[in-house]
């Protein structure tokens, strides 16, 4: 969300912008956030965003500001620039953000920029790119300082005066000859001790590092778990390839609670970023089709059933609430239980104290809604108990079954190794209507011939 | 989730403790990080959980293992301990964890534990208590380094050494005579200048900082967009009261993800930790209720229509998928700007070009369905073309009516200072349900009286 600072900030600009008051505008770029100037930046038109970068005065300021920009964004607005300045901009940033802009250039264009960013930073580059942008070697950076176990503190503490340009120096990698990583150090524990302890004596040896396959999501969940500022990124030998930062682990926790919100709710990904209206309708179509299989089988199973509808149109009213009121509470259910599984409160072994708490909750409740609408159904049909007592047991019957799929369905796909997240949305509801509606005309067709008859 | 190394050792740990072999548990656990050893501590039930506990050798690590276990569970155990032995273990703890511990303990327990723990810890763990447990003065922690302006470098770093036993000292704050916060300096920083340097001249004087009672939430924001550590928090009068570090600040992201995901459900909070039958039901209650009154509302409206179903039964087959329709794509709709809202990829302000994406994805995926299922309705009903017609042009408009209003509840919601999350799970289902039914009989009702007629 724009915070109010943020939007003061695109207020004045705009104001200034009108009046052409450039010198203005640049003192006050010199003084704001490198992240809160990208807010500002990207809430202007690709016209106005090229005069009000240009106003930013330091190139490695600019960097810092497309760094901060939704890289889509920044990836486009590059985009538009010559070769020669993409390049010296690129070279500005960090190398994993650099790399993530290129990936996302235009190929031929991306292609001139590599040509001409001099042989060292383009391997460099080129080495980032190829790893997964769901990996640990997507996300890390190259800039780190790593130091050999034999030096000692003080020519530790002048390797790292010497590395001003590495940001991220809090921690300090301790390597062997072969460059695999032996162990970590604060830049705080080196400043305590005396100036000639060797590096091997006061290293933590332990240390927790990933490999540049493992999944963005477990890294994120390693450096929560172990409350890190960075963890190494190592090779299948243990050489130390880069380090992935805290600030890039918050991005992917978000991201990745995004991505589980949308796919609950069976939009797909990548939804809320775009205006694209092709990929929304590509996203959405399969969990909708999902639906739509779901309540055509739906239809043929309680076809058998609507005869009764012509004598018991009434019926028909208290379908849509026997759904919903499955649906929803089929749905809390999945979304407990996917959540519990993302963060580990739910242990999939472990799963009938977890079945048995929410098939009490479905009786607790469907005893309560069964009463109130089974209630008001029998009001409704002018005192037909037959009918009172179909939409009661039906609604206690389809909430209990309701809250089975909802908490078997993600079970069973998390044993499958598919995403639980996918679970609540279509999927369960549509099993839970299916079935809810069954319950409701079998019940009814029962208890109303047993009065009748 | 529990990873292939935590549940290697609770394995292990079981295997061992069966054959009460303890030199090997203690071995094992001396050489296992906290967080592991949380995990494993957890995972046994309290008797056994005490001895496992006691085979941690020294205090400060039994207190990091209370600290990273769930805090609800860490104090139900603590309880079981004599205070002496509290006292000791929260001590020995950072003291937002003590605090938020001690705050869970049973009233008089913790009234004791206070009493005993000597005046000055119990008046900073009285102070942190004091604060809401969602601010930034909730989640702060006292255990940090300040320095007055006028030291220097050297000074500085003595400082530093002497205060071993201040975890995260990456960054140093600067105050003022009146212990306000002036400016930041990295430990870095001192580390590269020359000993004499005086810190006013070379510390940031742009702190970004929070209040005591800046919602976490914001706080979180904060220091995701500027890349931080931790952020200072400072009183009314500026002074400096603590930080916030960036391992708090993970946690946060995630609860307030778990939070926006299960209030999207309509399944409340806190669900998801606890095993209470009663809060469960206590939390869905209200949502399923809001669906309950929306669907009888619903049968209301719809009920001078069924009618219609005593010579057309089959209008009820098709119901379903009609609701079923139009409460996805809406869900769909709600959840992407609920998401947008809270990431900040949707501005509240600029809403029509949202809407109209909306829209066009809707007549797109309405026109879709609409033709898939008006034709098998039209099979369905024996070639009946005003029941096909019927149910493709209701499947459209029922569908756009849901965008509408999954895309305009959360927005006013957001404007009414509503948290939007809420709008997702039944207030959009069932508005969309009502409306979509109303629509379908109207318009089926129309169509068949036209080519009856």
């Amino acid at each position: 969300m724009l915070g109010k600072k943020q939007q003061l900030l695109i207020d004045t600009t705009q104001r200034l912008l009108r009046r052409d008051a450039r010198a203005s505008i640049r003192r006050i770029f010199d003084k704001t956030h490198p992240a809160d100037l990208a807010a500002v930046i990207s809430h202007f038109d690709n016209g106005r965003r090229d005069v009000l970068f240009h106003l930013i005065e330091r190139i490695d300021e600019r960097a810092e500001v497309l760094s901060e920009m939704l890289h889509e964004n920044a990836a486009e607005f590059l985009a538009t620039m010559p070769v020669p300045e993409i390049v010296e901009l690129l070279k500005a940033m960090e190398n994993d953000d650099a790399a993530d802009l290129l990936a996302r250039l235009p190929e031929d264009l991306s292609k001139q920029v590599l040509d001409a960013i001099g042989r060292r930073d383009a391997e460099d580059l080129g080495d980032l790119m190829k790893y997964g942008e769901d990996t640990a070697g997507g996300i890390m950076t190259t800039d780190f300082i790593a130091l050999h176990e034999n030096l000692n503190a003080q020519e530790a503490i002048e390797t790292i005066r010497a590395n001003k340009d590495v940001d991220m120096a809090f921690y300090t990698y301790v390597v062997n000859d072969h460059k695999q990583l032996v162990g970590v150090l604060s830049l705080r524990k080196l400043v305590i001790v005396s100036p000639e302890t060797v590096l091997k004596q006061i290293m933590e040896p332990n240390v927790v590092s990933v490999r540049l396959h493992t999944d963005q999501e477990d890294v994120a969940r390693t450096v929560a778990r172990y409350n890190l500022l960075a963890i190494p990124v190592v090779n299948d030998n243990n050489v130390l390839e880069g380090i992935v930062t805290v600030d890039d682990v918050i991005d992917v926790i978000r991201e990745e609670a995004t991505e589980d919100i949308l796919k609950m709710a069976g939009a797909g990904m990548e939804l809320v970023e775009t205006g694209n209206v092709t990929k929304s309708v590509r996203a959405r179509f399969p969990w909708l089709l999902v639906s739509c299989i779901g309540e055509l089988i739906g239809a043929a199973v309680i076809s058998p059933f609507v005869g009764q509808l012509q004598t018991h149109h009434y019926l028909a009213l208290f379908m849509p609430i026997i759904m919903a009121m499955g649906g929803n509470i089929g749905t809390q259910s999945a979304t407990v239980i996917v959540r519990g599984l993302a963060t580990g409160y739910v242990d999939p072994k472990r799963m009938m104290p977890v079945f048995w708490r929410e098939i009490r909750v479905a009786l607790a409740l469907g005893a309560t809604y069964g009463l109130i609408v089974g209630g008001v159904s029998f009001a409704f049909s002018g005192g037909d108990i037959a009918y009172g007592l179909s939409v009661a047991t039906s609604m206690v019957l389809a909430m209990c079954i309701a809250v089975t799929v909802g908490t078997l369905l993600p079970i069973i796909l998390e044993k499958l190794h598919v995403d639980p997240a996918v679970a609540t949305g279509p999927f369960v509801t549509s099993a839970v209507d299916v079935l809810g509606l069954l319950v409701y005309f079998v019940v009814s067709t029962a208890l109303i011939s047993m009065v009748q008859g």
